[in-house]
């Protein structure tokens, strides 16, 4: 490990969202909240730790893929612990713990909340919460596509040929020219969203943060009520067309930008993607319709397409409280949970791709069974996977179970119910937010204690850096010099 | 497939079941109840349509690993239907559904039963309960060591190699040489257990029922309250050796009854299945011993330790309802439930070579990620695993997880709470008996309507016979000419 480059990484990124948090000061302003010195102490935090860092790494090397495993691990621990210091400073959130759960649920793009009075939040507080997301919605994208690729995560490969790039050595030429591509999607994107809720009467302040949220599938929402509280049909649907596009491939949306619209459909990650969406939507359309759950077929239509694209995706927001559902219900929304988002889009959990990756496997291990000599080889997007690639996606599959029973298993050591146990490793692991029992939807994660918020908050780290990338910090190869 | 051989192969087993029909006759001619002549109709259907099966089978080609996956669920299958026959006839549970649903538990070794009163049953009854698992307990383990390594499911091929044999062309000579070793050891054991039951002090009717069920991993009882309704320690303590012992590979006691006692320990997955159950069950006790759950420390060793090895063993019986322990405990009993036993024995779930080679290749994959140029092979008994092993056994597990969620999936479309769903497949599955909710240790399966009933029984059949032998079956290619 080359820490020098791994410490001059982490100093730009403190950096970076030093000159962020200049945002939130001037909202204060603009609302005359008294918030604004809270915000510019942090930045100024951040200036002096990260300029001091910057300093010390001066020099370095360009980072191989093994410092990426660092950079990529402590980049995301920083930069949340650092936004947790004006929420704490400001008195918003007064505990230093509960901010840091806000502000690393918001950077790992979870949702997952321990306010109780969203709405008594100062503006500052609010649009930070929804920053904090994007920005880590935004991070995670370039993760995906262009970082992990080169570390070999977890059958990240498939898209390595898709994005030409420099040799896959030297990590930082290639993260530059992906992320400037990516970023005029993402914002773009962004932009559409809230000019499209603006016109559909959500206040600008409303429609910023939302716009944030949803296409970080963070989640975190302005209001109690979650995207509920609007009341409104036209901005429900706005929210799952946008949440639907935030869980697919960027690169899909990028070259549909530059006019290849077939791209989408010819990619299988995404044929799959919004086939699960249609069919499990429906199937929980079907049978919250049989139950009479709802008073119109629009509004059951509406609720069940709402709520299983925002679980899917990973977003988390809600307009109805589903653990009043029926349970069919609630095991479709498990398994969505578990699926969760294409790679290369910012939505959590196994994604779609290493799903499509397992399924073809089991049924080639079927087919060996009956033909014991025969060679079989697993075809993706017609292009044939390299044989290690299966074995790294099911390897990915057995650590993301292996990292959800030790959750569990510590959570009820402390004394949580099974339930809550489960429903907060599962929505912590795969970024979703809202879990089960004490933490379901129409609750939040204020009723633990500090010791379980840490916890979930390494959760929400190692579910959305992807398990083996915090995982394998663990190894002590990873600390030999080399 | 060559149809002819698996015809044969049924007729077989049926004439087989339709001898072992002859013992609970004869025991309800001993105890004079009036249940024998449905017995010796059961007795008459067997020998007719096995006599059938066999004749039309004649001169039948050896059968090859094709046919073996035809056998070995067919074979289940209707064995399972025949041993329904006379609990439905004798009037003792009337609807053939359930005594299909109480034989099928009993011949996959699940143990799950829907019977509300079960000393109220005859003795004829209570003995072909504990026949049928004792009869599937031995199948099973034939099965592991000899039938399934040939057909190449799921990693068992990693005993291959130490069980010596004819060539894996023809399955024939090499089942019937490691049956003749196995029936002894496993034979022998079950007479230990019955007569160190009697010295405890229990008639010789419950302690023979009683050894059957134990050596099998079954779990059936002769009383309404399991195991616990003896109240002797020393019982209990007899039971949680045997079942231990039903939990290890028979290979090893046959080694150790020819003089290698070392044999237990120099295997890798022996000294994993040991140090699991004494380090989970320490957890379990520890937890149980600071909630003050019992009287004495005397109690809670003794509690908490039957409930570990019955779980983790897959038998299902029980001294005390766990549903009323600590969550932690539940958490760790569902995960032992998932493990279940050692390969080639008689316990089910994922089994603990496999869960071994899937820790081993969650470590390899990380370290893979660090040195992407190095070579790694896996290690298990000082032997290289083969490299299309791993992948193997990454199949069967995800196949599990597959086939588990789909089990929840349609019990809660059916309208069942997710504890209950998840608990009663869980629990058939992986062959243990008892689940949660509706379903848990102090209930039964009563209460559930036919259909779930057979899809339970379903989901038994496919968790007992490895998963694979099953889901191959509904590939075409099975059914094509060869």
């Amino acid at each position: 490990m080359q820490l020098r480059s791994v410490i001059l990484v982490l100093g730009f990124l403190l950096l970076v969202t030093a000159a962020c948090l200049l945002i939130p000061a001037a909202i204060a302003l603009l609302y005359r909240e008294g918030d604004w010195p809270a915000y510019l102490a942090a930045c100024g935090i951040g200036l002096a730790v990260g300029g001091a860092l910057f300093w010390l790494g001066r020099g370095a090397a360009e980072p191989r893929a093994r410092e990426g495993f660092a950079i990529v691990t402590f980049g995301w621990l920083c930069v949340g612990l650092l936004g947790a210091v004006p929420l704490s400073l400001s008195g918003q959130i007064p505990s230093y713990t509960d901010a840091a759960f806000e502000s690393i649920s918001g950077f790992t793009t979870t949702g997952a909340s321990i306010l109780t009075d969203i709405e008594g939040r100062s503006h500052a507080t609010l649009l930070w919460r929804a920053l904090t997301q994007w920005l880590g919605g935004m991070g995670i994208v370039v993760l995906a596509l262009a970082i992990l690729p080169l570390l070999g995560v977890g059958g990240m490969q498939l898209y390595r040929a898709e994005v030409p790039g420099p040799s896959p050595d030297r990590l930082t030429p290639r993260i530059r020219s992906t992320a400037k591509r990516l970023w005029g999607v993402y914002f773009l994107l962004t932009l559409l969203e809230a000019v499209a809720l603006m016109i559909a009467g959500i206040g600008p302040f409303d429609a910023v943060c939302h716009a944030f949220a949803t296409m970080a599938t963070g989640g975190f929402s302005t209001r109690n009520g979650s995207v509920g509280a609007f009341g409104s049909p036209a901005v429900e649907w706005i929210v799952i067309l946008f949440m639907f596009l935030a869980g697919t491939n960027f690169t899909l949306h990028y070259l549909a930008l530059t006019g290849n619209l077939r791209a989408y459909w010819r990619d299988e990650e995404f044929r799959f993607y919004a086939k699960i969406v249609l069919s499990a939507g429906l199937a929980v359309i079907l049978v919250l319709w049989r139950a009479d759950f709802f008073a119109s077929i629009g509004a059951t239509v509406r609720h069940g397409l709402f709520q299983m694209v925002s679980i899917i995706t990973t977003t988390g927001f809600g307009t109805s409280d589903y653990l009043l559902w029926p349970p069919f219900t609630h095991a479709v929304l498990l398994i969505a949970m578990a699926v969760g988002g294409c790679a290369g889009s910012t939505g959590g959990g196994i994604k779609v791709m290493r799903v499509v990756v397992l399924l073809k496997q089991g049924k080639c291990e079927m087919n060996k069974l009956l033909h014991p000599r025969g060679v079989f080889t697993l075809w993706f997007n017609e292009r044939a996977l390299p044989s290690g690639l299966a074995t790294h996606v099911l390897g990915f599959f057995l650590l993301f179970v292996l990292v959800y029973v030790a959750g569990v298993l510590v959570l009820t050591l402390g004394g949580r119910d099974l339930v809550t146990a489960v429903g907060a490793t599962a929505a912590t692991l795969g970024n979703v937010g809202p879990g089960l029992g004490e933490v379901g939807p129409a609750s939040n994660y204020a009723g633990m204690v500090d010791w379980e918020k840490w916890l979930l908050m390494f959760l929400m780290l190692i579910g959305r850096l992807e398990i083996y990338t915090v995982l394998v910090l663990l190894l002590p190869g990873a600390w030999r010099k080399s």
